[in-house]
């Protein structure tokens, strides 16, 4: 589980010197930086960095090189290895696209998860779940039955130590309950350029307003439906003659791309939070 | 100022062989087709139709053949030839990144427009409009004087048989009474991917609300403000390390293309109104 | 099989009073336009139509009508219903992606195909072409046995009447007696921005020259290799950081997309031969 | 001229201990990181760097800090203040969309560039060039006359200390002596998605082969004619419909962006050379 290549990621308040700091620590563990970016908000007075260290030693070693410097940072930090795979849960209903897309990457190696579980508030897409080997669970999910289901949905991410929980294309609203408790770990898809057309059908809205462009964005969960922090966005052009049907086909290629692109920039360590922003070191 | 290419663009209610009898009237006068779009709007019941003619007869000849038939239609229509020039007001502030690209395009015959005035509520543009030799008239524009302003809007529109009110970063929200006014005949630029982030200040709220995309809107504009039928929209990527002056700056070319291109096509008869929705035939 | 929704695409050399003959063949047949595109070309001098008419009568009746007129016109034309799923055969290799892409959005009906067979030279495939239930043969293509291998893709062509070949990331040139026999009916995706980077291992030419953009292209095959007539053509920003196997992870995606654009362009019969170019009504 | 933030490049041979070296001497100047980017080349073992320094001490301070560092290393470094404007001279010819532009934002304060001077083979864009009270000089540029031009424009590279020659679409080729002299300091637009249509009228090759997208590549000038380091690319989508003058027409937008963005790029020390590629830290 070793690769020598590391990656840490971390946010602190900003000040002099930490860079120098941190790539101390690196160059007493004779670590070789491969990749770095940092950032200071100027609105928050927040320091965020993400660097990528080639190594001999093992984790310890350079745990112990870089923990004393990020902790004397009181920062935020996060040590991992490059391209370990991240445990995740999925949540679906009945649209697949977004599921085929982010199985088939699991399967070819390009997105750097593991789904550990697919739980759904309907039944169809168990086929497509059992062909990639995944474990599926279907749950009808009433008003009724909502918190039962999610508190399933905690056990889950409990039992399976979950690290990302992925909405892909799951029509109910969270609880403010789960929100809470999957903070800053659960993104979802929305199948507009938002701000715009927040809510329900809103390929239904960007036709009635008539905008020459529509959109996708992968954005964190958070209580305040459509409001989380944004992670990634897209658009692609139609025009008067396409219908509501056409525009929800259309969108299919754009809501998979948008929340693979999404998936894997968590799971990379290249997503952290700047308030309702995000830092993204693409 | 005949030019033998014909374009005519008209809207009606649908019913079945509107394309053979307008190109039967086509057919009558000899004229060759160049080019054909037509559209009907399932919500609207509306049928759209732009069509271009290569004709050896001049425009009464090609009117009489048509006219006949687009009346019988009860249609909204429009005959001119091709490559007009269309007689264009200018609406102006401060900001010249859309004026000079107007004009620049002007000048090498890139739009078919003529700028017969220029009036801003600032001095400032008054350089550029005078090395492109547009005249151009500068008014304080205070509450108690914007009456006056609008008035002269009119009257320089009545004089100069002014086709087209262009808003190039005009920055004063127009009457009602004005708006009615240019029904249909005047676009704003909104440096904003619209709906989203409607009203002042719309790089600033895009930058809080952490986008990942800036957008830029050309629409008509209606008195309902940045809610006019939509034109033409373009987005461009930005990153969370892009402060709000950055997008203003990165704003200006999106600004300048999306406005120039919605110029043109409703210059060239490509625009067409289907309720809160337009039809472009690009 | 008659869904009296008809689709009437045909070329012809250009003359006047084209649209207004075939349009009158349809108000006889009591038809109702949804869809009408045209060009003409001034190099060929050839004109280009495609139709979409809405009929209560069945496929005999209009065909009646509109025969007479196409066929005077020396055209080439064809008539089908429209959302046919037109018979395909797919060629593959080993890299699955464009496969399982093809497959999903058959399946979901976002492709009007049916894909009737799929043969590879390699076996790796077969899983995935199983799960989706489509008849998948393997074969070992050697030098020798090529013409072998080509014979049998000749034969199912036959045996399934099939009307559209797609090469989704086969990596073999196809013998000028193959491409011949499948001349307008087989669709290659190229990973390049065609004509930049024709031939082997595009990607890795793409990273030494050092482009800011990665492309794919969707082509007719002919037998002067990746110099088939266009159809659709996409790009994706890359950086100096990105590598070979970065370029070709990113790729997926673009040559997935552009391949199922050109699909279902060439399905829907919205794309025209003109000499070595297209005509495409998209 | 000194405005407490700064910027240094460089690019050595990569080892162990580099960014820890430099934010180490930048801690020694009490130096605060608003920007740090860095890249290693797997293909050439260069390692590459750029970072911007706000501090309080003038420059002779900080260059006393960093040089010995950057020294020590072998680098070839650049030390200068964020937003200095360069000194910039543009060769131009007759279409003046791409000097316009350049022009435009100079004035506005878009783009650090201060033009000393346009050198031109033809009279037309004096008038613009006057307008923004630029010095402009026309020759007559003949193969008679060529080696004179070429002397002159040395020579104003010379007067003028000029660290940016901007070939905006001047349309002679350079000599292989003053493409040596130029090297790594001169940009050229070249109206096509190099390395597709290479030489003259990429436009009708553009055409005739069919493309989908137009686009545009700013690169350094070698004398290897349009085989240069490509700083930056950009395209369009074009049609069947889309005729050599159409697509010259929207080429001025993308060729303007393209060769902006690149100036904007290098003006600001963010284009460092990699053997035949660049490293672009945007």
């Amino acid at each position: 589980m070793d690769s020598g290549h590391w990656v840490l990621s971390f946010a602190c308040d900003d000040r002099q010197g930490i860079v120098h700091s941190v790539t101390g620590a690196i160059a007493q563990a004779q670590g070789n930086i491969t990749e770095l970016q940092q950032f200071t908000s100027d609105e928050s007075g927040r320091f965020f960095m993400r660097v990528q260290v080639q190594s001999g030693f093992d984790r310890s070693v350079f745990e112990h090189a870089v923990a004393p410097v990020v902790s004397e940072l009181a920062a935020d930090w996060a040590l991992d290895y490059v391209g370990r795979r991240r445990r995740t849960l999925i949540l679906a209903s009945r649209a697949g696209h977004c599921l085929n897309d982010l199985l088939y990457r699991q399967r070819i190696g390009d997105l750097p998860i593991t789904v550990a579980k697919i739980m759904a508030n309907h039944p169809d897409l168990g086929d497509l779940a059992s062909f990639y080997g995944v474990p599926f669970e279907s749950h009808v999910v009433l008003p009724e039955t909502k918190a039962d289901f999610e508190q399933q949905v905690l056990n889950a991410v409990a039992e399976h130590d979950i690290e990302l929980v992925v909405l892909a294309r799951y029509m109910q609203i969270l609880s403010p309950r789960l929100c809470e408790a999957l903070a800053g770990r659960a993104i979802n898809i929305h199948h507009s350029f938002l701000p715009g057309f927040k809510g329900a059908n809103p390929y239904r809205q960007a036709h009635a307003r008539g905008v020459k462009l529509i959109g996708a964005t992968a954005h964190f969960v958070t209580g305040d439906l459509d409001e989380g922090p944004i992670i990634e966005q897209n658009v692609q052009r139609v025009d008067h003659a396409d219908t509501v049907a056409d525009m929800t086909a259309m969108g299919h290629e754009l809501e998979s791309r948008t929340l693979a692109t999404a998936v894997r920039l968590y799971a990379e360590h290249r997503v952290l939070l700047d308030g309702a922003r995000t830092v993204v070191f693409s």
